[in-house]
This record gives structure tokens, sequence and C-alpha cells, in this order.
């Protein structure tokens, strides 16, 4: 299958979460970074919301991805990562506090997804993984992407 | 890519809304019937989220992804629709009444995720598209799932 | 059984719009009413959410449960409404929006729920009904109960 | 008053939380079961919104009203539950988190409120009790209702 | 510039937060409280939700702006520091929770707002502060109001 | 009383939309300017949320405190009046679907609040008025603010 990066960043990262780097062909990454999208993968399991947001924040900053000097890059990413974290969560953004857990794969990337130069720099951040009791198996299936400008 | 789908109906229905029909191999999708799964696609574009629900459901009726005359069906379908609109409009589940609109694909898969028969069947509404302004082009990329039993 | 009205105003909604007129003893309402309570019931149904709060507005004026030349009381009474419609919609405190209906059963009481004269009075609002798809018969049962200080 | 469990599973749910086992007569509960309907009660408090879930759950377990070795019903209960606890939070599903505790009774009833056979079981969860300040009568009462196919 | 309060109770609580003891001429103070407004304010910081709701509760209390040992008005004010928390967050009413902070200015004004003398006592609260990750800088401003009848 | 503009984005637009321009005196304007701030304000009331976000940004289109042509600055603008209107709403961003209307007073400000340059340019849109049932007079004052990066 032609699954190939294009110019819709949330798509890219999407692909990237829910592939991950095992099935990703080279050639995904390199068109990836060909096309100006620089990018970071992770996992990241918890009950604390507080702790996925810092995984993917952390991932982010040491990958260069934003950077962590900038007050207004944090502040792109960090809503990026709520509005993930809503399809994730569904209503509530609560894991253990309603006694459930993820086990998510993520991706962040930043590019530049429209065609005007001027619209500038973008943030995509996509989640997936399983939400679900804190017990094996007792978990389906969930997923986020939040869209930011930078 | 090997992109196949495998008993992770959340991923497939994503993969299905992601890359359309015009991308998918006849690999994917007869590998798809092959596990037993059933699935619709379509396309739904609206400023009012009644005519998303409304099309996500009539599309699913009318392929004989969900059984038309029984409740606990339309039941589950409506909480998976629910659950994906969430992360496709990320704190309320709201379009024309906040000046926004959205041009959505789905995809609405039917099957057996869990490996032992006893945890029957499952569905999973998958949504990829762009939510914005009611202007062409002010708009980015949202991503939603829901998962439910059957 | 002995279902008797007492200092708990949320429980003596609940029971009306639970029961209704036709399976409540007169005995119930006599009790009701030697306790100081004052009390309204009715019946509303729409796909639209402000035509529930209107009706049951309404309801309460007109059988002076609320003095509608007061905006404290019927901002209290706004309040309580609000939250008993959290407990129906479970989420999103939209109907039509959503593609959904209600059928519902209203009883607003106003009294003294507290042994202490300077806690004053206080207003409970209770809904039971239906909520589903626009369709009779593709509906579950809902409940809502909104208590405030008047 | 002729207070009897009828086909309305969240009615007999919420009537069985708000008498409780001590104004019930052995009557409702016999006609209850006459029905097919199986259940449990109990009473939870709490500030953490977890303990309160896992109350439920472990007493539904423990009682044979769900299976506890399939997640399908754990997943059907859990929904249930959230549902219940929007009505008794009344839009954050918080509790400790924003200074409040509960004090609930709870109801869990699994059966067949639908006339057509093909409808199949559905799971109610009803919640009545208090919510308030963590000091003794700084509270009023609150009531939630959650209901879901299983 | 004539900074002066008048009946709207709102935004003599919001000036109050905003502007601070310091920057409040005598005068203000003066014709606030010859217009029957008692009022506190404050200052709290913390990433438990709990921690600015009973920072402001206890606030109000030793300031006797509402009477410590009635229920009531433990419960207006509850529910008005609850609304004024929704403008400061936004959407979820989380702090830690989801690896954010909060430092803020806080008032509390109760009067009588309205002509009609009927229409009796008010409360407002009002928060003014920052917001945002908990690294010194990386954060920007929040606001919140929330009024209710007492 | 010295209230004068300064770094605080949000507070200088929240004092814009609580004084309005008959309180403010001339310099404080002439500072606002003089800090490099741009800034437009207006009055919009409506029962539907949609008219409300279409006169803010239609005023900070018109008034060029953002490009009209860059879906960026577009896209900034809406999430900051978001922001604001749930400070303004409290729970769900809903006026005449459960009933209510707003009266405003708004404020949009663009400029630089943060020392180092790098931190670049950010909106903070506030929100001042009522909100109420829509009866004259049985309404309360309501706020918001909403801050983004631009
Ligand atoms: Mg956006
Ligand atoms: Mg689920
Ligand atoms: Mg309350
Ligand atoms: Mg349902
Ligand atoms: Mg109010
Ligand atoms: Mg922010």
């Amino acid at each position: 299958m032609d699954v190939r990066p294009d110019s819709r960043i949330g798509r890219n990262a999407m692909l990237l979460a829910l592939l991950g780097n095992e099935k990703l062909e080279p050639v995904f990454i390199k068109d990836l970074r060909l096309q100006g999208y620089i990018y970071c993968q992770g996992k990241t399991g918890s009950m604390e919301t507080q702790k996925v947001v810092a995984a993917i924040e952390t991932a982010a900053r040491q990958n260069q991805v934003i950077e962590k000097d900038l007050y207004r890059e944090t502040h792109a990413l960090y809503h990026a990562i709520m509005e993930a974290l809503h399809g994730v969560t569904r209503g509530q953004v609560l894991l253990g506090t309603v006694l459930r857990t993820v086990g998510l794969s993520f991706a962040v990337i930043r590019g530049k997804p429209y065609s005007s130069e001027e619209e500038g720099e973008w943030v995509a951040v996509a989640l997936y993984g399983t939400i679900g009791a804190p017990v094996k198996g007792s978990e389906h299936e969930a997923i986020g992407l939040g869209i930011n400008h930078i």
C-alpha cells in the first residue's frame, strides 16, 4: 500500500502513532523529512494524566521538536496535547481519578501543512493505544489528535 | 508498507478513515473481511452535529453493519459516534453553534476484536477530516474514534 | 410499602417524578404539604433543551413554587434545572443538536430540608423519563436531580 | 402505595437506591426477581471518585450481577457507572479534587427491560445520597442513573 | 481614571482582584463599604484545585463575608467559586492532574446588586492571576468570575 | 486611581472590557499604544453563541487586530474566543440552547506580553457583561478571558 506522508500533518502524525516504527518503511520517514517535518515518537502508560502529558512534552523537547526555552512553543504543544487527550478520554480528561489507565504510542510532528508560507509552522500530537480498567485485557483502543499553530 | 488489518478494530477503522478507498489495496479489504469484520465507509460534512450523526447511522444501517430494528445496536452505535465526536470537537460537541464546520470521512467496523469468543462483537467508529471556520482553507485536521460492545 | 415524604427534599422530588400522580396515594401528597413543601408536577418532551427548561420554569411559576417577579428565585430554579439536566444528558447538555430527544416527567419542590430554620428554603428539580433517538422505542430511561438554596 | 417493580429497569434501580432495603417490602424484591432481574445494593462514601467506582464494580461482581471474567460486561457496567456519576457530580466528575465528598447508596440491576427478546440484557446503575463539603451537614442530596446494554 | 465601585458586584469584585490593594485608592474601598458591600481579598497558588477552593472559602469565612455556620451560605459560595474556576481553567476544572499550576489573586464580595430590596444578597468571586506549566514564566494570565444569590 | 496598562495583556484587555471607552482616560489608550498593543472594542448581544463569536472575529479583522487572510491568526483568535466563552458560560458553551442570552462588551488586544522578544505576539480576548434569562433584569454579570500565542 502506498502510504506516504503528505501535507496533511495530522494524518502523518496519526500514521506514525498507529503504525509505529516497526511497520513504517524507511521511505515513509525519509519522505517525511524531505517535506520538512521534524518529529518524535514514544510510548507512555499511566493512570496519571500528568505523567502522560509530561512524557510527551519531554520527548518533544529532547528531540528538538519544540524549543524548550520558548514558552510560546510549550504553550502550543500543551494545548495540542490537551486536545489529543480529549479524543482518548472522550468527556472527562481523567484517568486514575475515574479508575482507568492508558497505554499509548504517541507522535509529535512539526512542520508547514499549508501551501502558503505565511501560515508558518504547526504542531500535531497523535495518540494511539488502549484505555481501560487497571487489569490486563480489560481495555479497548483509544485515539486522539491535537493540532495547533506554533 | 505492510499495512494489514488485524484484531485491533479501532486501528482498522482509523486506517479505513485515514486512507480511504482510493489508497487501500484490495488485499486490505479482503483481509478485513476474512477476519470476519463488516464495515462501511462514507463522507459527511456539516455545521450541524445531528446531520453528522445521522449520516453515520444511516450508512451503518444501510450497509447492515448494525441491525436497524434492534435498539441495542442503535444504542451501541450512537455512543460510539458520540465518543468519536469528542475527539473531533475536543471539549464541546458543537459545530455550527460555535461557528465551525466539519468535513469528515468515516468508517464503521463491526467484529470480534478479542481472542475470547465470549467477548462477542464490538463496533468502532472512526472519523477523519477537517474542522474549522465556514471558510474554505480556514480549517485543520481532526480525528475521533469511538468503540463500544454491541 | 411505607413511602412517605420526609425532610429529604430531593428524595421527595424524585419520588414525585418517578411515581407520578397516579401512583401516589393522597396521603403522600397530604404529608408533603403538612411538612410545608409546595410543589408542582408536569410532563415535557422535546428535542430542544430550551423547551424543556421553559416548561419546567413555566410550571414552577404558574403554581407559585417560585415567585416569578424575583430574579433570585428564577436564578435558583434555573441552576437547579441545569443540574438536573446534567443527570439526564450525562456529559453534553444537548438534545436535538446530537440527534436525541427526551420525554420527561418533572417535579419541582420547595421547602425547608434542614432542621435549622436559618438554612431557609431550598428547591429541588427532579426529572424522570426517557432519552433516545427520535424514533419510538429507541430510547432508555434517564434521571436528573438538581438542588439549590432559594 | 403500590410501588412495584416493572419493566422500567431504571425506575426499579432508582427505587432500590432511594428506598433502601429497610423500606422495601419483601414483595418488591420478590417481584423484581420474578421478572428476571438480578441486582445488588450497597453503600459507598468517599472523596475519591475511583473508590466509588471500585465499590460499585466490586459489589456487582461479587453478587454475580456482572460476569467478572468478561470485559464486555465490565465495559458495559463502567460506562453505566460513569453516566450515573454525571448526575451526581453535574458537570465535572470530580469529588475531592474540587473539595467535596459523597455518601451514596447504590443499586445495580441487570435484566431485560424491552418486550422484544432480541433487545437482550441491560444494566442500570442508580446512585442516591449526598454530596457536599467534607463537613457533616454541609451537603445536599444527589442522584444519578446510568443505563447500558450488556 | 474614575474607577469607582457601583451596583455591579461582579465588576467590583474583578476590579479588586485585578488591581489589588496596592493599586486601589482608599476611596474605592470606602465607596465599596458605603454601598453596603463586605469583601475580602487574598492570594493563593497551587497545583491542587481543592487548595484553591479551600483558600477562598477560608478567607471568606474568616472575614465574615459568609456565615460559616450556615450551609446555605457555604453552598452559595462553593458554586460561585466553581463557576469562577471554569473561567480560569476553560474546560476541565483541573490543575495538577493535567500538569499545570495557578497563582491567583482573589476577591469575594457580598452585597445587594439589584435595586429591588427583595432581590437580596448575592456573592461574587473574582479570580485573576496566571496559569501554566509548573515552571516560572511558562504561564499566561487567567480570569474567572462566579456570581450567586446568597 | 493609577490604572495604567502594562505588560499584562490579559489585565489590559479585561480593563478595556470592564471600563469601556467612556471610563478610560485617553492616557490609558495612549499608554497601551505606546507599549505596542493594537486592540479593538465592541459590544455584542445574542442568544446564539455563533453570533457572539462572529461579532468578535469581525471586529478583530476590521480593526486589523488580526490579519484576515491568515488562517493561523484566525485559529489563534478562535481558540482565545472559545476560552473566553468558557468563563462566561461556566460549563456548557451554550446560550439559547439552554434558554439564556448574553449582552457583552468585548476587547481584543494583540501585543508582546513577555520580555523576551522571541516569545512573540499574543492575543487576549476579554468579555464582560451579563448573562441570564431572555427577560430584562433577569440576569447577572459574567466575565471571560482567553489568551493565545499568535
Ligand atoms: Mg484548533
Ligand atoms: Mg469504553
Ligand atoms: Mg450544590
Ligand atoms: Mg445511552
Ligand atoms: Mg447563575
Ligand atoms: Mg493556554
